[in-house]
């Protein structure tokens, strides 16, 4: 067997289903393996719709899917996205191909320090010295991007190690779960949290998920503390019977009033609130001055048996023991399309189930709230803030869930580095809807300059925050990708349109003309 | 004055005069103090369209743009259009903001470690510390990139370097000229081309500017040598008057075929041949065995000096005094729109002065020869093999170049990389062509696939390699970038969508359907 079936038999025997790829002559003994092994190939016309999608579909499954990519710069093209599958924590195995052991020494012209671009993005890297070793090392890869909390892991295999003899695959290697978080812990913040002080649980990770929220709420309802969950999870179970989970906002100043009066925060799976960028005369860390910070459990420890124990320690009721109130379901908004509209359009016609890829960015402000009377959904968000990921995250979780309906809320400025992605989920015939918002500005960073008090930017400034001329045409590059598309330009317009796209199999997409 | 005025005024003395530019909110000073100096702001919507152009238009210009990119993933989405310029020696450099010094301990969510994945595309990287030292940092990387033969740098400025006080602008630095050749290294190389030897001149670099070939074209009539360029130029001026010059195959079977019976080969700001990808049973190294390998000029020294001071210790008589024979102009094919006569009605149509960006891979085999009669004009080429390439080196060639038509042949696979590279073409209103060359498939991928010997891929790897379901139309791509296009398929729709395109000042798109 070569190389490159071990990998891929070594990599479905560990329970890997998917592999997205934008491969390379480089890559092509693993291209050619891939019809022996039950492993769905997913083309990407451009390596970032790879690395987002692989995204996608490690936070709706929970299991890593491989990318396959072309060298170092096919692995620089996914960077972005899997900046953000870093900071979700999400499980992704790259492999990544390479000149052949042999061919290096000649610098021939895709020649380039592969590991160097791999690091920043990747918990683990490896360079593949040998075929014999190359399933053993898929082995450690998949491990490694699944040991708890999860992250990316980059295997870089030469192509003499793809087409080379291997004596087989590798048996799987189970992963690092999650820690336990001990006994005197959970004790020591029950007994903070029964001091009666104004707290707060600040909830990321795992302890979003209906397990996670469901013990929370049993702490909050036998406290009073406060629940909020991290600005951007990576995925957040909502709907009704879960409790009311607030969301910290974005702005460090909107910050500092959320969490005024605030004198005890414990952190579950989250990390301390910071600000997104730094801003002169503003600090970095957002905990109120003498608040309290304490820490249920970090991102690699199991966050729902803690929070269940922390319940238990404080002899909440159980989950279900009261009622959870409904909150208010907005009413259908009338006249302009204003950008709160649009939120509450979606957030009013999106059905039980919807998967919501939010890269709404400005657009999407008002849509948490909006949202919170929907019927059940799983809201996934820019976790690492690299624009971008929408459409690329909804297709994988697309693939991941196909039962589901993806709903991509989607800033236009974004949509714009990964358009390719449309061409994806025509391809594999996804049921992704993607709502472009289309202001045609890169509006945060005008309502950014405004706030640094740039009173009056100059032309040229004031062009590179401009998408408008000319201004991009979303129903004909949908159209261009194969994708069906139309625009929408009142509240009725879309309210239309959605249903429209929300009855038929497959995606579409809104222009939403702001 | 703040940092970012003292950084562009710095620039701006120093001969700069673009910004291609992708900015977000650490860079937003820079963004609004570039109102204030004569540099022209070109928004790129993806950062692989800013430093493709960037690499454009330093090969035109030969001068550095800088690039203005976002943090860490700002930055990756530039690198493999960056990974092209390195190996182009293009002068180029980018700008990449960073959060405040002050904010990196909190590890925000767009925290990354930035030079990590500068260093493999840059020679010369650097993190501000203060914003005292920002400017003389932009003297330095404006320095660094001129260096002969011309690089990459990158220099990473916290936004904090960016608003806070710098005392002034930073006085130019001369980069570091082309070394001189020594008489010595000369007179050995002209003794050894007098012994008659079956001799070729292999032609890199600024031995392809108009004084390189002709001082080569002097040595080859008076030695009787042959000559022929680099595979992937970046820069190469043919057309009447200049001497025959050929061009290294790509496959390496090709190559053997070609430098058979070799016993000379002479390097001159080109490398020694190397495969493009390791194949088993095939060399890296491909100059024949028992071939002299001896070299005229490194890419740092100066090789047009060099060439003419070869050719005068040969006594070659001077370049003009031998009528340069004119090349067969190929005949108007007839018949079907194949691959061939694709590249031949370009060549006959092309006008005086075109620069020509190809990026057209399978489909353009044939372009170099039906071109050799062309008109004069300037060929460049995929120098790193990243695809993407074409459609922002246009662009950027486009701007350095106002006065001359800009022909993009390119392939499908490839501009899907970069198709935002349109939108700025409409914006900027420059006069760019891009002729499509839609096979609907990673051809070359298909065709390594069958030299490596798979007779019949499976299913998944033949949808790896198939662009076809769904076939990306480019005539709406382009109208939803703003810009206009047709379609032809046959050799009478692509000349007259291309007499339509070459008659109208600004960007157009022709879908070539093969």
């Amino acid at each position: 067997m070569t190389g490159a079936e071990a990998v891929l038999q070594t990599a479905s025997a560990a329970g890997v289903e998917v592999c997205f790829a934008n491969p390379g002559t480089t890559e092509m003994a693993l291209v050619n393996a891939l019809d022996a092994v039950p492993i769905r190939a997913v083309l990407g016309l451009f390596e970032g719709v790879c690395s987002g999608a692989a995204d996608g579909y490690a936070r709706m499954s929970g299991r890593p899917a491989l990318t396959l990519l072309h060298l170092g710069p096919g692995l620089a093209n996914a960077i972005a996205n899997l900046h953000n599958a870093r900071r979700a924590y999400s499980p992704v195995v790259n492999l990544v191909g390479d000149h052949a052991t042999w061919h290096r020494d000649a610098d021939a012209p895709l020649s380039s320090d592969i590991a160097s671009l791999a690091r920043p993005v990747s918990r683990w890297v490896r360079e593949t010295k040998a075929p014999a070793q190359v399933a053993l090392d898929a082995a450690e890869a998949i491990a490694a991007a699944q040991e708890a909390p999860g992250g990316v892991a980059t295997l870089i295999i030469p192509a003499d190690c793809q087409s080379g003899e291997a004596p087989g695959p590798a048996q799987s290697i189970p992963p690092v779960p999650a820690r336990p978080v001990g006994a005197d812990r959970i004790e020591h913040l029950a007994k903070q949290l029964r001091r009666g002080k104004n707290a707060a649980l600040h909830l990321g990770g795992r302890a979003l998920s209906v397990r996670g929220q469901r013990a929370a709420g049993r702490v909050a309802r036998a406290t009073g503390c406060r629940m909020f969950s991290e600005r951007f999870p990576a995925r957040f179970e909502r709907g009704p019977g879960l409790p009311k989970v607030d969301r910290l906002p974005y702005f460090p100043d909107w910050v500092a009033s959320f969490l005024e009066g605030l004198q005890m925060l414990v952190l579950a799976a989250a990390v301390e609130p910071v600000a997104f960028f730094g801003y002169p005369g503003m600090p970095s860390r957002l905990t109120p001055e003498g608040c309290e910070l304490l820490t249920l459990a970090t991102a690699d420890e199991d966050v729902e048996a803690a929070l269940e124990a922390l319940a238990d320690a404080i002899d909440a009721p159980p989950a279900g023991s009261a009622p959870t109130p409904s909150p208010p379901r907005p009413q259908m908004p009338e006249g302009p399309l204003t950008p709160d509209a649009v939120g509450t359009v979606l957030a009013l016609l999106q059905p039980e189930g919807a998967i919501v890829v939010d890269e709404s960015n400005t657009t999407g402000i008002g849509y948490f709230e909006a949202s919170a009377a929907a019927p059940r959904h799983s809201l996934l968000t820019l976790t690492g803030g690299s624009i971008g990921m929408g459409p690329p995250c909804a297709t994988g979780a697309a693939i991941a869930c196909p039962d589901r309906t993806v709903i991509n809320f989607q800033g236009d400025g974004g949509a714009l580095y990964t358009l390719q992605s449309l061409w994806t989920q025509m391809r594999e015939q996804l049921h992704v809807i993607t709502l472009i918002c289309a202001n045609r500005a890169y509006r945060i960073l005008q309502l950014e300059s405004a706030r640094a008090g740039v009173a009056a930017p100059g032309p040229q400034a004031l062009s590179l925050t401009d998408l408008s001329r000319p201004a991009p045409d979303w129903v004909q590059l949908a159209a261009g990708m194969g994708v069906p598309a139309e625009r929408a330009d009142s509240v009725e317009s879309l309210r239309d349109a959605l249903g429209r796209a929300l009855s038929v199999h497959g995606p579409h997409l809104i222009e939403v003309v702001l």
